[in-house]
């Protein structure tokens, strides 16, 4: 019986919320570099990230994901860049998705609607961000997105092409990847009481039959993971979009 | 009776030859602008990719593709740009496959392996060519490839994800594409026999059966397609690789 839901009061105190997710190791920078707080255009890397949410005034609450003892890194981190938003710190986990659920205990109980980044994606648009809440509230899952450019290939032992894809059928996912939280809870619980390790966040929600929106964008929205990242995503957040053309 | 056939003379003489597809309307970029004659890092694109096979000592002969009627805007590039490697001019087909196909028959008889590249991809290093004319020598064709590093999802309608996929399987594929030129001659006859339209030189080798080999690089390697494609390959360009780290 559908109207006995508290679906008014939600929708009346809904809020949204973002989950940073800062908390990884990310090996392939080099020993003893975080590439979170690498400078790029100025500024580490997880400041432009949690900036991106700072700007969206939609989102009311910011959780940051951190490694257990960085707690006191990003508080300074955000007095530093002056964030206005109130956010707290929660300590990640072993896997990415056990750092997310984590910064899902930690949002604030009023919370409808999550958008959860990578804290290595710092050239994320408030477009963007926007565009994903719209759609998690609609269809209570969502994800920043890009057809597939380059043609596609598939093969098992990266020698050989075995298969050639159609990439008209082919998306590149990043982030965020918004949801209504019931819908992430929902999936990361299915996900941690089966054992099953998930690349991202949509994939546990497929995994329990939720249905995720693509939401389709051609601004690169690049994650920092190597060392060969930094001058393109450095020159992006100096030439902010629309870019000149050359 | 294979000691029948001219093999020891065709390695003797064997030549390596490029060619260059410059046929292209490439309508993405807008009403009458080419994108191949655009000036990125103060060179027109189409040069960039003809001086990357000029710069590989290996490589004997270049024949152009171009739409018919601008063979003489080519001969001018050539001459403006003082390209030194002999080459030739032929006129491009309908598909891309059909300029291809009359690429291969410009060639000089005496070409055993041939690179073929997208005319509108100048960043292509000198060490992937040179890569893909040995893995072809070796194993009948190859190609220029790169692991994915976005997760990459499938959707039929482009509007919600139907199926994730395996990213350590999936490669994306960009030019030189590089044969033995009788694997492609005879792919492309077959895909001319059987009236089919294919998106790349390897889908025609797969369709007969000859497996293409993967080669492998994490260098940047982008087609200017659109507008906002300019400023990333001006970018590249100017800072060749190893680029600065920020």
């Amino acid at each position: 019986m559908s109207f006995l839901l508290p679906e008014p009061v939600k929708i009346i105190c809904g809020m949204n919320s973002a989950i940073i997710v800062a908390a990884g190791k990310g090996t392939r920078m080099g020993p003893d570099i975080d590439k979170l707080f690498i400078e790029v255009a100025g500024v580490p890397v997880v400041v432009h990230a949690w900036r991106a949410f700072e700007r969206v005034q939609e989102i009311g609450h910011v959780v940051v994901v951190v490694r257990a003892g960085m707690e006191d890194s990003f508080r300074e981190l955000a007095s530093e860049w002056g964030m206005k938003k109130p956010f707290s710190l929660v300590a990640g986990g072993r896997e990415r998705q056990d750092s997310v659920w984590n910064g899902c205990e930690a949002l604030p109980p009023e919370t409808e609607i999550v958008a959860i980044q990578d804290g290595a994606r710092p050239c994320t648009s408030a477009a963007v961000i926007r565009a994903t809440l719209q759609a998690a509230r609609e269809h209570g899952a969502a994800v920043a997105a890009q057809r597939m450019v380059d043609t596609v290939k598939e093969s098992s032992d990266g020698a050989f092409i075995q298969k050639h894809l159609d990439r008209s059928k082919l998306f590149s996912v990043q982030t965020p990847q918004t949801f209504r939280v019931e819908v992430i809870r929902e999936a990361l619980a299915h996900t941690r009481r089966k054992g099953l390790l998930v690349t991202d966040d949509t994939a546990a929600c497929e995994m329990i039959g939720h249905a995720v929106k693509l939401v389709l964008s051609s601004d690169p929205n690049p994650k920092v993971t190597t060392r060969e990242d930094v001058p393109y995503v450095d020159f992006l957040l100096r030439n902010p979009l629309p870019r000149p053309a050359g």
